[in-house]
C-alpha cells in the first residue's frame, strides 16, 4: 500500500500560466486550505525569472528540460537559464523527497481539466479513475511516447500534470480558478483518505487518451502557415476525428483531409505556445483502461 | 458626401493577433475577395518585427506611439523600434492619400467584434450604425478621453480598430476567421454602394460605449496582484455593472465592490495585454446616440 508523506503543488514552469500560478501563491498564503493530517503539502513556483517577464520561458522550454541527460548533475553542457534551473529543482524535489506532483498548467485549448500521468502506476491511475467518475470536467491523458518523457511531472513518483483551459496566457480565469480549486480538494482528501487505508472505490474501468503524434499546420513554400484548423476541429478537444474529416481549411480554398485509418480524438488543438513549432494539435488514442482493484 | 478613394485593411500592429494578421495575408493574395469598382483596397502588415517574433511588440506598444508628438518627423527623441515605425508609417499612410482603415486586432476578452472608432465623423457614425442593425456581433466604441488618442487608427480620417474575440494570442482562430471575413465584405459593401450614392440607410439611435476609465487589479504591499475579477464579470464584456457589485474576489477572502454612483459596462474584462500594467478592465458609458441623416 502506498503512503505519501510529501505532496507537492508547484506552478510557474511557466512564466505566463497566471491562474496556475496565483492558485499556487493563494495556497502558499492560506495553508489551511492545502493541509491535511496525514502528509505535508508544500507549494513552489519554479521559472520565478520567466514569471517575472510574463513569458512562458526566458531561454528555452523548461518543460523540455526534465530529460535524463539534463538533470544529471554531472553534465555539464548546460547553460541556459532553464537547463540549470531543471537541474537546480530536480535535486530540490530529490532531497525534499515528494511523493506525488501537482503542476498546474493553463492551455489556449478547450482541455478541461485535462490530468497528465506522470507515469501508469496503479495509484496514479486510480486516482485518476475515481476522479473521472467523480469530476465529469476531469479528462485524463499519457504520453507513451518517450520523446515526451522530458516534462516536470516526470521526476515525481506519482502525480499528474493539470492542463486547465481554454485560458489565453496571462490571465487569471476566475471560472477555471475556481473549478481547479475544488479539483486540488477532491485530490487531498483522496490522498488523506488513502493513507489511512480508506481508499475510495475508482470504477473499474477509465477512458485514457494516449498521445500519438503532432499534427503540424499545413505550409506554403517559403514555410508560413498556410491554412487554419478545421471549424469543425477547433474547440472540440476530446471529440473523435474519423477518416477523411477535414482538419484544415487552406487559404487557397483548399481541404487538409484525416488521412489516418483510425478514430483518434485531437487535443492541445490551437495550443497558442506551440505555435513557435507550427503544431496545430495531437492526436490521441482512446482506450478503455482496466483498472487493477488490487491495492499496492 | 463622402468619396472613398483608397482603404486599408492592416494587420500586426500587434505582432501575436494572428488571427487579423493571417486574414490580411489572405485578402493579400486573394484580391478579388477584397476589389470593389469605385475604390482601391490595399493590405499592410504593421510591424513585421514582432510578427516574427511573436510578441506584442518588440520594444514598447506600438498603438501608443502614434500620437502627434511622436509621428512628426522632426521629433528627434524617437529611438525604439516601434517609435521610428510609427514615423516611418504614418509617412506612407500620408503618401498614399489613405481614407478609410480596418485595423485588425484579437482580444483575450470576449469582445465580440467590436468596432473602435478613429473619430466621430458623421460616416463613421452611420456605417457603425448600419453594422451594428445587420450584425449582431457588433458593438462600437469610442475613445473621448485624449490619453487614448495615440493608435494607429487616429491617423486616418475614416474607419475603426476591429476588436475581436475572445482569441487567445498567437492562436488563428477559425470561428473568428469567418465572422470578421463576412464583417470586411458588409463594410466593403457599404463604401461601394456610398461611393455610387447608394448609401444605405442606417438606424437613427447607436448604442455607443464610451471608454471612461481603467480599472486596476488591487495589489498587496509588494505591488503583486492580489485578487481576481468576480465569476459575474469575466467574460461579460458589455453587461451592465452597477453600483456595490463586486468586481474583485481577493486571494485573503475579502471583496472590492464597485464604488461609482453610475452604471457602467466594463471592456476588455481580464484583457491578457494590460497585464503588465496591472489594468483589470475598462469602464464605459452606454450612450444612445443619434445619428444624423444628413450626409456629408
Amino acid at each position: 500500500m502506498v503512503k505519501i508523506n510529501q505532496v507537492l503543488l508547484s506552478a510557474g514552469v511557466h512564466g505566463n500560466e497566471k491562474t496556475g500560478i496565483y492558485l499556487v501563491k493563494k495556497f502558499k498564503n492560506n495553508q489551511k486550505l492545502i493541509s491535511r493530517n496525514s502528509f505535508a503539502t508544500k507549494t513552489l513556483l519554479i521559472n520565478n525569472k520567466a514569471i517575472e517577464l510574463n513569458t512562458r520561458y526566458y531561454e528555452v522550454d523548461l518543460n523540455r528540460c526534465f530529460d535524463l541527460e539534463t538533470i544529471n548533475s554531472d553534465y555539464k553542457e548546460n547553460k541556459l537559464h532553464e537547463q540549470l534551473l531543471a537541474q537546480k529543482i530536480y535535486q530540490q524535489v530529490k532531497e525534499a523527497k515528494i511523493d506525488f506532483v501537482l503542476d498546474f498548467h493553463t492551455s489556449t485549448s478547450n482541455m478541461g481539466l485535462t490530468l497528465m500521468l506522470s507515469n501508469d502506476r496503479p495509484f496514479n491511475l486510480r486516482l485518476a479513475a475515481y476522479l473521472v467518475a467523480i469530476n465529469p470536467l476531469v479528462k485524463i491523458v499519457r504520453s507513451n511516447n518517450l520523446q515526451y518523457n522530458n516534462r516536470f511531472r516526470h521526476i515525481f513518483p506519482l502525480g499528474f500534470t493539470v492542463e486547465m483551459g481554454a485560458i489565453a496566457p496571462n490571465v487569471i480565469d476566475p471560472i477555471w480558478f475556481e473549478q481547479v480549486e475544488i479539483l486540488v480538494e477532491q485530490i487531498l482528501d483522496y490522498i488523506e483518505q488513502s493513507n489511512h487505508n480508506k481508499q475510495p472505490l475508482s470504477p473499474e474501468i477509465v477512458p485514457i487518451y494516449s498521445m500519438s503524434e503532432a499534427i503540424y499546420f499545413p505550409t506554403d513554400s517559403q514555410g508560413d502557415i498556410a491554412g487554419i484548423v478545421s471549424t469543425q476541429l477547433h474547440g472540440n478537444d476530446y471529440f473523435a476525428l474519423h477518416p477523411n474529416e477535414i482538419i484544415f481549411n487552406k487559404f487557397d480554398g483548399k481541404k487538409v483531409i484525416y488521412d489516418g485509418t483510425t478514430t483518434v480524438y485531437p487535443i492541445f488543438i490551437n495550443e497558442a505556445a506551440y505555435w513557435e513549432n507550427k503544431i496545430a494539435m495531437y492526436l490521441t488514442t482512446k482506450e478503455e483502461k482496466i483498472i487493477t482493484s488490487v491495492l499496492k
